[in-house]
């Protein structure tokens, strides 16, 4: 059987999680927490198994999960999605990015693609026959080069993938961000991809603004959430697709054949949880704490840091320590020093050497105290 | 936004249980138990989520359910998948089936679809550009037309689709059909998705033949199971493929970006569970009751009936009753007299005049006596 993806091999997060299991080492790598979520959640989850609600959930998601996500969204951003028409429960956000990439995409379509980027992004485009045009964001602050996102938008573009806040660089948009986009785009056939699961992640008084909050975005934008990052949760594999409804009528189509449809006991469970705010509200206080925790640790070290502004991943630049290429050293600290990171040129398409590593500090205090120990003796 | 799936409106089982719920009809329309899964299993799940088995499962499913699906696929079919390479948990068969139809299906080839054809097929081949080559069974018997089969065949042929014990017919393949397939195939470049959901419901002492129990076919074939039909968990939404290495590993490519991984701690408690022999090796005693009461129920009634020979489906046909169309008939028994079914004719490609409808008996004794008496006074 010849392959379609020919380039892909075992995903960095397998590869680096996996050593991590073998070696013992702290995993810092793959973006998951390292502790439990709310055990009122748990509890709901019961309650609705127990009560029988375990059979197919309807297609789109269950009512009540669409209208507490439609009330939850209005109340956060002012944007009113009709829960029977423009809001999808999916299988993660991973389903829903590759549904919504399937819904637009055709062969010889050109996708913008902003790395470095999270790995599924360009093999969903390249299984619909899309072709990935790359914006290249470069350290040490990753911002969105305007000028070159203008230059890559041809006739053919038809798509672009946008990601705030950023993994792996923790970069979060700003209002003028969705200007420029709007700017470059408000005349033509081209639609976006908006994957907002660090939307409850941000830092230093900063303010998530979603690409829906943009009216001439909100148009043409499927934007992609998850509860997995929000609750503490990411094996529950539950996210959700937010489109008008011209969008998510194709978004959907998709999706039925995708999945069908997502565990009924969960999005029962979801969607009375959604309904106490301060899970989420407090998510930003919570991650900073861990961050600064994380960065103090890591004053007396040799890497170069910028805060992340958003997301619970840190990036940090070796450059002064090694020479050596980012997934050598990634290999390397996990085995000899104990600690597990990505090596983010994984994200981009071609080599580079910009020499930075990726931590994941959604983990327990004294975990990342030390890891940060382990570091700084680098 | 141009669809990539026209063709696509609102998907019959949503259409007919929609309206079953409106109007109060007794649903046998979509596919799903009228009676809940066992209580250990839902205190299996309710441990691992206390246990704090609430994070990423690996992209390929937790190594122990995998071991008990080859285990169990093992003893009983005598064929050994190897865990690690050759056995990937899923998002329901659905993503399965989308998954293995992806890996292989490239523009421009041609996919032989025996149809009646359950709903997901056609747009998992559409949209990765195949072409669906129809062979058509018809009333009442089902059986595959070989000679068809063999004159479809052409040098544009890259996969079949396989469904046994099919939906929504209930038709069983027989070792004779294994024989007849790979006769055809075995010097080409064919694979196969087989989709074998109800492998654990058979009739009147018939044996399930996987076609991963012929050799020349299990090399090349994407065998997808359920764990939904087989313990009442339809709305729990786990799948599986087994698959020889080659296959499985272009298989996993696909799983990786479609959905990633699956709900852990449902896929721990389902590989305690699949220990227990028993709850599936009584299922087809189970619904062989279930039909014989629904059909008992019919003996007075003017449908023409063919027993199921396996599935949780049973067809019937209406000549004798009325000339209507399927579809039009399965909306007015819904309103008038109360009972929800399928029209056949929407299982095929082309707009037929069968007269089949297809009932759903996974449902208490008392539902089906209830709707039987109703559709005899038809
Ligand atoms: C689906 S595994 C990857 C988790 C994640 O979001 C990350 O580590 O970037
Ligand atoms: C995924 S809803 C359809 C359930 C089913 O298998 C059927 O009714 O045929």
């Amino acid at each position: 059987l010849a392959s379609k993806l020919p380039n892909v091999g075992t995903t960095i997060f397998t590869v680096m999680s996996k050593l991590a299991t073998e070696t013992g080492a702290i995993n810092l790598s793959q973006g998951f927490p390292g502790f439990d979520c709310a055990p009122e959640l748990v509890s709901l989850v019961e309650h609705y198994m127990r009560k029988g609600f375990n059979q197919y959930a309807p297609m789109t998601g269950v009512p009540v999960l669409r209208e507490a996500l439609a009330q939850k969204t209005f109340e956060q951003y002012g944007v009113a999605y009709d829960p029977d028409t423009e809001v999808t429960v999916t299988s993660g956000a991973t389903e829903a990015i590759f549904a919504a990439v399937t819904a637009v995409v055709r062969p010889g379509d050109e996708v913008l693609v902003i790395e470095p980027a999270y790995d599924s992004y360009v093999p969903a485009i390249e299984l619909n026959g899309g072709i990935p045009v790359y914006v290249t964001l470069t350290p040490p602050d990753y911002s969105i080069d305007w000028q070159a996102v203008r230059e890559k938008i041809t006739d053919k573009t038809r798509l672009i993938l946008v990601n705030t806040p950023h993994n792996p660089t923790g970069h979060v948009w700003t209002t003028d961000d969705l200007n420029k986009l709007a700017e470059l785009i408000y005349d033509r056939n081209i639609w976006i991809v908006s994957d907002e699961v660090y939307e409850h992640i941000l830092f230093d008084g900063r303010t998530h603004h979603s690409l829906m909050t943009h009216p001439v975005l909100q148009e043409r934008t499927f934007v992609v959430g998850s509860f997995g990052k929000t609750y503490h949760i990411t094996g529950w594999k539950i996210g959700y697709c937010l489109a008008p409804k011209s969008l998510s009528v194709e978004f959907r189509k998709i999706h039925q054949y995708l999945t069908f449809s997502t565990v009924t006991p969960i999005q029962y469970a979801l969607a009375d949880y959604l309904k106490q705010p301060e899970p989420y509200q407090q998510l930003s206080a919570f991650y900073q704490r861990k961050r600064d925790l994380f960065l103090d640790g890591l004053r007396s070290s040799r890497f170069t840091i910028k805060p992340a502004e958003g997301s619970f991943f840190q990036t940090v630049s070796y450059a002064a320590i090694t020479n050596e290429p980012d997934y050598d050293l990634a290999i390397r600290l996990t085995n000899e020093i104990g600690v597990a990171a990505i090596p983010v040129s994984v994200f981009y398409h071609q080599k580079n050497d910009y020499k930075i590593l990726r931590f994941c500090f959604a983990k327990e205090d004294a975990v990342l105290q030390e890891a940060a120990d382990r570091l700084s003796k680098l």
